[in-house]
């Protein structure tokens, strides 16, 4: 499957090398996450997601902190989880997984990114930005990237929590991230996991 | 499953409303197309496409006919399958479905859309401007989407278009419309039809 070669005739050097790319990461939509989607017949893939976080930015940018630019918001969720293409999926609360996440997904932007030449070197540093956290438009990214797997837990009666063990203040110091983006949507997630302990979702 | 109530404590009247349209179209994970992933595993669904879409339209933008605002193209592709689901996907060779496709879709966007009441009409007026190719954005957006389908059959030896015994000439007249957007990919198009009638993925 999947075999077929660039045809020779194609129009262009830059188009081939474009169409790898596009090619390559059709394999996000087979990196599965912990999150399950709402009606609770299957987890979340990382395609998915990336486009939920794209509706969620358009959607929730009134709430930034600072104005944000709307279409770096939307082009550094669609790639911020390119890399797991190599590095796979780690769950929010598995420390030992944590311990050598920067360095495998550093590698593997390396490659994937890499795929695109010259023109990979912006989706690089926004890449990185989205990683650091440096500028406005990452930090909301950031949020709305924790904010949907949490209502996603809260909608689906804490399915991922319970089946993990999770707790009210793992949930709380992880999603901390959220106010840095967002003030209001940081106090949502304060909201909806107290909520989310008194029904019995998350253990206190 | 998904029964949670929206806390009262919540901030916000338009969070309660935005939050509702973001738990709403989730149900886009689970409205399949007729094109495989390139693994051939399964088909894909309209909220893989329109992630990958938006990739798509990020890495071939400088192939677009006309200078355009990438902003407003990542937003159509993210909003432009939401209608299907209330109306489904039809595919593309199927003339009896699309008989009723326009009144279904128009029937769909006013519920969808309006679920984020006065904030809906922007993304409704973006979906217009998709469906009627009016602006550079839109037609570039519509070459995008018939373009990646188009490369999924190619690169999957014609799984989905041997399914349905489709022919050249209907690729061809249904892919017309790339051109419109983007010259380039629409004599990658017709380099694609025909490397696939060579290779047997399409009839003649």
């Amino acid at each position: 499957m999947a075999s077929s070669s660039w045809p020779e005739q194609a129009p262009g050097e830059s188009l081939r090398r474009q169409a790898g790319f596009l090619r390559e990461i059709d394999r996000l939509k087979g990196v599965f996450r912990q999150t399950y989607l709402l009606d609770g017949s299957r987890k979340e893939n990382d395609a998915e997601h990336s486009w939920h976080l794209a509706m969620y930015a358009m959607v929730l940018a009134e709430h930034a902190n600072e104005p944000v630019d709307l279409e770096r918001v939307l082009k550094m969720v669609a790639i911020h989880d390119l890399v797991e293409i190599d590095a796979g999926d780690t769950f929010a609360y598995d420390q030992a997984a944590h311990a050598d996440k920067a360095d495998r997904e550093r590698a593997a932007a390396d490659r994937v990114f890499g795929l695109l030449g010259e023109q990979g070197r912006e989706l690089r540093a926004l890449w990185d930005e989205f990683e650091q956290r440096r500028t406005p438009e990452a930090r909301f990214a950031a949020a709305v990237d924790r904010l949907q797997p949490l209502l996603h837990n809260y909608w689906t009666e804490g399915k991922a929590w319970r089946e993990h063990g999770v707790r009210a203040q793992q949930v709380l110091s992880y999603n901390a991230r959220v106010g840095e983006g967002s003030e209001t949507l940081g106090r949502l997630v304060e909201t909806i996991v107290a909520a989310s302990v008194e029904a019995g979702y998350l253990l206190p």
